[in-house]
């Protein structure tokens, strides 16, 4: 294996987590140790800063504040939802990347993101491949969806549906002491066409009495009558009800159930941006079930909801972030790192490499099989599944003021070099 | 002071909050230091289970799952928001009540809740008194709205503006990188006339750069125009905003800016069921802003966060239920228990005495001066008030599995003595 001398660049992409900055520190801590990286660059707001030639320098920074990224929710260095276009279509944004990263001899790409990502990172590896540039990308895996091909599980789902899973107690604990008046609570996810997000709830019900008592996921097509029996059987059984659902929910023609609301913009992927049924189906349960139902809808709050993260999740986040300059500093390229589990009991998770091209684009559903024949909640080899993936707790630093104490970069960036603006989409 | 020996009643009323069993605790552990105290029972959903004769027996219970009430969020032994009718009205309810208490020989009658729960335990002391039973009443105060007169703050307020404040500085993170696409963030915070709660939120913000940047509390008419100005002038500055706005917000007529949505229930107290002007201020930002806009709402997990809650405020509403007992045993009666500031720096809080009259059906707000001219931020005096109410986390249990270990119940009430049968609101 040659050895390939140069500076690296990480970016993050699309809707950032709790952990995807200890994918970022694992990146930054690996890189150090190996001479041949000669600085790492932080790109602002993903593949935006590339386009753009804004990068922060990461080697400059203190370790402590490195270290401190494992405590630190969201894109330290900025995301983005920029999409490129097609290149047979338009090749501009992708020179201009190469551009990029040949006026700052960038020899090393690492790109954490989903689907998307991961086809930007592999069409990159073609490009760079025509144009006979050395360069090593490699992606590393993060989605609270959980949705990613090729990978066991995905990196920010672990702590996602531990928040999500806790808050649910919680809430769940509200309905029932007040069940005599506000007897329902319906609980909106996340998780635009894959249900792993509100399955993962499911680990919150050790008994029958705990919540939630209902999941509906959007792997199962949404009939409405069924959902108004269901609430209804279990008021018979339990006097309440606690219903989660996740916000893509479809009905047996594969329409979204809120469709005939108004108002879900479309994002820059083209996907439905969704929100809303778990308003909806608190107005169907007041009307049609005839009790008082409260609604939920964490929002953003659950995949950034780092003062009650997963460890686990987090060390697998910053294993994939350490592997992924280790896989490239060997040599390999066109990879994305997946998460392998090695052992079932004890729980044991390593590294795997996946080839972008078949986690581009691709999407793993919660399979039939793992929810129950009713399509109301997951079955045992879901929990068995979700069950490791949320064990400790991400230990933050809270300040004498009672609240956590995050890191921000200062937005020095480095000098450009390719002496031009760009327009990203030109 | 003449000693008053008989069976004690806990009640718990209303919403419920993080910290509310930790009053339930204090009461417990306390009163069973009173041989006059002979038994604890805990009423099953609030003046309900008196009414109904339903009974938890508390000193049957193990002493650790009494202290483990301090980390199980909401009513361990139920609540409810069942209103008595007015007495002028209707007696029975009351009649039914002393009923009760003669038939179990309570003596001691302890209620945790809000304003509506002072009035109901102001009017049992009067008919107490008419009938010539003897029986000391006290309140305990609890509400997240933290709107209770005569009390320099309310249990279970710390810990609802602890676990927002941080779900802002998360939520506010998300924000902040991904602001190329999703510029801005509606969170709505519950409150339904005071604006504490999302007042106390200011807290996350320690720099400019923080979220939130707007807050709009109920205290300020709400207008749209200005609203818009507001936000415009955050995405001139910073170029994302993040605003947290009430649930109860109204316009300069003092009407709810929801007014105009349908679906607002009626809660049995005749207050309106607020929800949805996060909604409606997402979709303001979206179309009369142009920029994409994203919204939370916590709904009941924000109450019941016991995961990330203040100590501090826990242990103020465990002194809040000793110190109703002990002013119970010594000969008070008809009393809540009040927080008193003893000390701003170092925070020292106490308890007093405020009468029930004086709290029933009170509401305190949010001064205007403690809110910046532009009515659109608490000021500085805000701060330095609820700064000290969020310091400490209660420590939970949380099981191998990851997840947070509650206690609860069995429903095993004591049997009954009246022997009829009762139909609240009779």
């Amino acid at each position: 294996m040659e050895k390939l001398t140069g500076n690296c660049v990480v970016a993050q992409s699309g809707g950032p987590t709790a952990v995807i900055n200890a994918s970022l520190c694992g990146v930054v801590q690996e890189a150090s140790k190996y001479p041949e990286i000669k600085r790492i660059y932080g790109a602002h707001n993903g593949i935006l800063g590339v386009l753009l030639e804004e990068f922060y320098d990461l080697t400059a920074q203190p370790a402590e504040k490195i270290e401190a990224l494992k405590r630190t929710p969201s894109a330290a260095v900025g995301s983005c939802r920029y999409k490129l276009k097609d290149p047979e279509k338009s090749k501009a944004d992708y020179e201009r990347i190469m551009e990029v990263f040949k006026a700052h001899d960038v020899r090393y790409f690492f790109y954490a993101g989903g689907n998307d990502s991961m086809d930007t990172a592999d069409k990159l590896v073609k490009l760079a491949a025509e144009m006979k540039y050395d360069i090593r990308i490699m992606g590393i895996p993060k989605t609270i969806d959980n949705d990613l091909a090729e990978t066991d599980h995905c990196p920010g789902y672990g702590s996602v549906i531990k928040y999500l899973a806790t808050s649910v107690m919680e809430a769940g604990r509200d309905t029932e002491s007040l069940y005599t008046s506000d007897t329902a609570t319906v609980f909106e996810t996340m998780g635009r066409n894959a249900g792993w997000i509100a399955a993962g709830t499911a680990l919150a019900a050790r008994s029958r009495q705990d919540a939630p008592h209902l999941i509906y996921l959007p792997e199962v097509p949404f009939s409405l009558p069924k959902f108004i029996e269901d609430v209804k059987g279990v008021l018979r059984e339990l006097g309440r009800c606690f219903i989660v659902v996740g916000e893509g929910l479809v009905d047996d023609r594969g329409q979204y159930v809120t469709a005939q609301s108004t108002g879900f913009a479309v994002d820059a992927f083209g996907h439905r941006q969704l929100g809303g049924v778990g308003e909806l189906l608190q107005q169907v349960v007041e009307k049609e079930v005839g009790v008082k139902c409260r609604y939920n809808r964490l929002g953003t709050c659950q995949r950034q909801a780092i003062h009650f993260a997963s460890l686990t999740d987090s060390k697998e986040a910053y294993m994939a972030g350490v592997a992924a300059v280790r896989q490239a500093v060997h040599g390999k390229t066109g990879f994305m790192i997946s998460l392998v589990r090695a052992s079932e009991d004890p729980y044991k998770c390593t590294t795997g490499l996946a080839t972008l091209r078949d986690v581009a684009n691709g999407e793993k559903k919660v399979p039939r099989n793992w929810i129950n024949a009713a399509g109301n909640f997951p079955g045992a080899d879901f929990i068995s599944y979700a069950r490791p993936l949320i064990r400790g707790e991400v230990r933050i630093q809270v300040g004498d003021d009672g609240l956590p104490v995050f890191v921000r970069f200062e937005k020095n960036f480095i000098p450009k070099r390719t002496g031009r603006d760009y327009k990203p989409g030109g």
